[in-house]
C-alpha cells in the first residue's frame, strides 16, 4: 500500500471548438472532522465546461483519496477542491456540489462555482 | 439534562471572495401548537449564500431544539427563524423552507427568503 | 354529525413586510360528477403569497368538505375554489392545482393562478 | 344523480376447477367518522380465491360508494365489508386490507381474512 | 361492440377570463407500426390553456381509441393528434407529449406545441 | 400488415436435468371489454419451471397480440392463456399474473398457477 | 396547554370471533436521550391481533406524547411501550417496531413481540 | 451474424412547418476503453428539433452497435456521435447526453449540443 | 487490447466453518443473439454459500467479458454460467439470476440454482 | 485527533425475559483493499436478538472506525466483525450484512449469521 500521488493529471480537450459539459459523480469522498477527528463522508458532484484541458479520471480519483487522512471543514474543503480543479484545467465553467452525510441530525450540502469572466451558457443553466 | 443554549454561533466565511451556497436539511424540528398544545413536527431546509459569516452547525442544532417547548404558528415561526439566522450571519441571500407534518388532513409548507439589497445570483435560482 | 360551516376564516399575515410563500396539500377533496353522480376524488395543491391575510387551516378543511355532496366539473370547480380563496384573502399571488383521479382511463389536472396587478416574484417561479 | 344500488352482483367463476387468486385495489373508499362527522378515506385491497362465484366489478363499485354517507369505525367497517363480500361469493379464501388516511398523526390499517374450513393454499401465502 | 365515434366534442370554457392550464395523461394509446404491423403503445400527455372551448373527456377517449387499428409513425401521429385537438378547441396554448414503448432497444418521445400568435404565459413555462 | 400467426412455438429445454425458473414480463397485452367494446390493457407476468420444452419468445409475442381484437373477461382470459401455455409446454410449474389497468376506479389483478402432480420446489416459492 | 393524560383508553373488539390484524404507524414519537438530553425521534409501527379489547386512537396519541420530556434508551423504551399496550389490551398477538433517527451515523431499529401462550396465526407471519 | 451497416438512414420530417422535439433514449451503448480494453457501457439520450430530416430508428440502432468493438474515450465519443448525427440530419437543435457506468468509483456523464446559427426555442429549454 | 483470460480464479474460503452468503451483482453482461447477431444485455445476480473456495473478483469480471462476442440463448447461457461457477468453486449452494433487457416488448429473467446434496439453509431462503 | 479506542462496550439487556430484535444500519464503513491500497466503502446492517448483553452505540461507532486504515478482504472482514460482535455480546442470534460499493463493475454483498445452539425464532425469519 503506497501513498497515492495527489497530482491532478490533465489531457487536451478533444472538442475545444464547442461548449459542452462533463459531469462526474464521486460518491466516495472521505475526510476527517478537524474538531473531533471522526470520519466525514460526502458525495461530490463535479460539472464543468472544458476550455483547452480536461481532468484525467484516475488522477482525480487519487486526488480525492488524498483527503482521507486530512482534517477539513465542509465549507472550506469544497471551495479548496473547486479551486484546485479550476487551477489545473482553466475551464470555461465549473461547479462542485458536496453532499455531506448527516452530523448532529443535520444534512449539509455546499455548492460553489467558477466561471471565466464573460462566459455565458448557450443553453441556460440553473442551480441544481 | 441541562437546558441547551440557544445562541447562534458564527464563524468567518472561508471563501468570502466567491458567491457559493450552503444548504442544511434539518428533519427534526418540533414545537407545540399554540391552540391545542399538541406537538408539531417539521423538516427545515435552509439555503444561504454567506457574506462574511457562516452559522456554526452545533449551535444551529441547539437553537433549533430551543423551539421544542414553545408554542408557534407555522407561518410566524418560519419567518422568525429566518429573521434570527439572517440577523446572525448577514448573508447575501438566505431561504428557509419548513415542511410541516399533516394536520387535519392538510400538509403545510412555508418558504421565506431574505436577500441583501441589489444582490443577484450569477447562476439563476428559482423557487423550489 | 352536524353540517360543517363552509365559511373561510382568515387571520392577519404575521410577516406582511416580506413576500413569502405558503403551500398546502389537501389530498382528500371529493365531489360528485354532475353527469353520473359518481364520486370524484382529487388532491388539491394550494400555493400563495399572502398580502395582509392568511387562510385559517381548520376553516379551509371545512370549506373543502362542503364540496362532498355537490356536483362539480373539473375545470369549473378548480376555478371556483381559487376564486373563493382569493376573494377571502386578497393575496399577492395564488395558484391552485387539482389532480383528479383517473376517469375513463384519463388523468386530469387543472392549474389556475391569480395575481395582484403588477406583482412579480423576487425569485422567479415557474409552472409546476 | 340517483341513489346507487348497493346490492353485490355475482357471476359464475369461469375456472372453478382451479384455485386462483383475484385481487382488486379500490383507492376511493370514503365514509364518515362516527364521532366527529368528518370524512374518512381509505384504500381497500381485496384478495380472494373464488369457489363457484365471482363478484361483479360495477356492483362492487356501487357497494363501496354506499358507505360515503355512513358513519363507520375503522375496525368494524373492515370486518363488515369482508363479511358482506364473503356472504355474497362464498369464496375458498378472502382477505380485505383497508389502509386509512392519517388521523391525529396516526396511520391505521386493518386486515381481516375469511377461509373455508379446511382450505389450504397450494402455494403458501403470507400476511402482506 | 360498435365502432366508436371519433368526433372530438367540445364544451364552453367555464373560466375564459383567465389563463389556466388543463393537463390530461392518457396511458392507453395504441396504434400499429406501418412497417411491421406490430402494435405500438404510448402514453400521451396533453397540456393546454383553453381559450373559448375545452375538449370533452369521453369524446377524447373515443378519438384516442380510433387509432387502435391504424398504421402510424411516431413523429407523424403526434403532430396529427396535436393538429386535430388544436383545430377542435382553438386553444391559447397546447402541447402534446407522446412517450412510446421501447422498440429495438430505443425509447422514443415526441413533443409538439401549438400557440396562438402573440400569446405568452404569465408564469413562464419550459419544455418538460 | 398480415394477420399474425397465433401458434405457440416451442424449443427443447437446454437444461432439463435441473429445475430452474424462466420469468417473462409482457407489458403490452390488450384485448376488448366484452360488455362495452372498449380496449383493456394489462401487464402479464409469466413464470415457469420448464420440463422438456420452453416457449419461443417471438411466437409468444404473436400469440399475445392475437387477443387485441377479441372480447375477454379478466378472470377468464387469464385462465385461458395459462391453459394454452401449459398445454404447449407441459411445464413442471407455471404461474400467470395479469395486472389490468384501472376500470371504474378499481385495479384488478388475476393470478393462476398450474403444476405437475407431485412437483415441489427445492427452494420454496410463495405467492407474489 | 394542559398536561395530556397518558392513560390508554380501550374499547370492545367489534369482531372478537375472528383473528384479524390492526396496524398503526406513528411517525411522531419523540423522547430525550438520557445521556445527552438531546431529543430523539422515532417512527413507531404497532401491529396487533386483538382479543376482547382494542386501543382507542386518541388516547394512544396522548400516551405517545407523554414520552416527549422523558429520558429513554432505545431498547428499553420499545419494550416498555409494548408492555404497556399489551397490559391495556391483552391481545392475541402484538408487535412494536421502533425506527429511530440516525445518531452518530448509525440507524437503530428495535422490534419486540408479545403473544398469548399457544396462539398461532392462521396465515403465517414473518418478521418485517 | 453479419457485420451491421453503420450508415445512418434518414427520412423527411413529416411536420417541417413546426418546431417540435424528438427524444430517444438508448440504454445499450457499449464500446471499449482505449487504455485497458475493458468494455464500457453508457445510456445515450438524444434530443433534437428536426429541420427537413429525421433519423431512422433501425439505422440508428445499427450505428450505435458499430461502436461495440471500438476503443473510445468518453468525452471524444460523445462529441463524435453528436457530430455524425448532426451531419446526417442538419437539425435545428440537437443534444446528446451520454451517461457512462461507474469506473474507478466515479460516474461520468457528457452532454454536448449543436444548434443552427440563430435558432432559438419558442418555449425555453434548459440543460438537463 | 489483449484478449482477456476467461479462466475463473479461486481462493480459499476465509470462514469455511460457517455457512454464509456472498452476493455479486454484475450489471454489465453482454452477449450476441444467435439468431440475429444483435447485442443482448443482462444484469447477473450471483448468490452462493461457499464451501472451501470463493471465486476471485477480477477473474470473474474477465470471465463475464468473454461472452461479449459469443452467440448465446437466454436459457442456455444462464445455466452454462451457473455450471462453470459451480464447477470452479464447488459451493454448498449457488443461485444465478439473469435479467435480460427487453426484446420484442418482453422482459426475460432466468433463475437457476445448484446445491450440494443434502445441504439446507439454517435460515430459510426463498426464490427472489 | 486521538486514536479511537476500538474496544466494544456492552450494557445489560433491559428486557432479557423476551426475544426481541435490534437492528443497526451503519452506512459509513471504510477499509482499504489489501491488493491495491485503495479505499473500500460498505454499508453494514447488523441484526441481533440479545441474550444478557447489548452493544453500546458509541463504542460500536469507534470499533467500526478502527478499520479505516486496515487492509481487509470483503469476505474475511464481514466474518471477522460478526465474530467480534458475537464474542462481545453472546447473543441468541446475530446477522451481519455488508454491502460493498462497486469495484470492477461488480457489487458485492456478504451476509453471515451466528446463533446459539438450539435457538429458534418464535416468528420465523428469512434471509434478507
Amino acid at each position: 500500500m503506497s501513498a497515492p500521488s495527489t497530482r491532478l493529471e490533465i489531457f487536451p480537450n478533444p472538442a475545444p471548438e464547442r461548449d459542452y459539459t462533463i459531469r462526474m459523480t464521486i460518491p466516495e469522498f472521505s475526510c476527517l472532522c478537524p474538531k473531533t477527528g471522526q470520519p466525514d463522508f460526502a458525495t461530490l458532484k463535479l460539472e464543468y465546461v472544458p476550455h483547452e484541458l480536461c481532468v484525467e479520471l484516475k488522477s482525480l480519483k487519487l486526488y480525492i483519496w488524498s483527503f482521507r487522512s486530512r482534517g477539513a471543514f465542509h465549507e472550506a474543503v469544497t471551495n479548496e477542491i473547486l479551486a484546485d480543479l479550476a487551477a489545473a484545467t482553466a475551464p470555461r465553467f465549473m461547479r462542485l456540489l458536496a453532499e455531506f452525510n448527516v452530523r448532529g441530525g443535520i444534512y449539509t450540502t455546499v455548492v460553489a462555482e467558477h466561471r471565466q469572466p464573460g462566459w455565458t451558457a448557450a443553453t441556460p443553466i440553473s442551480l441544481p
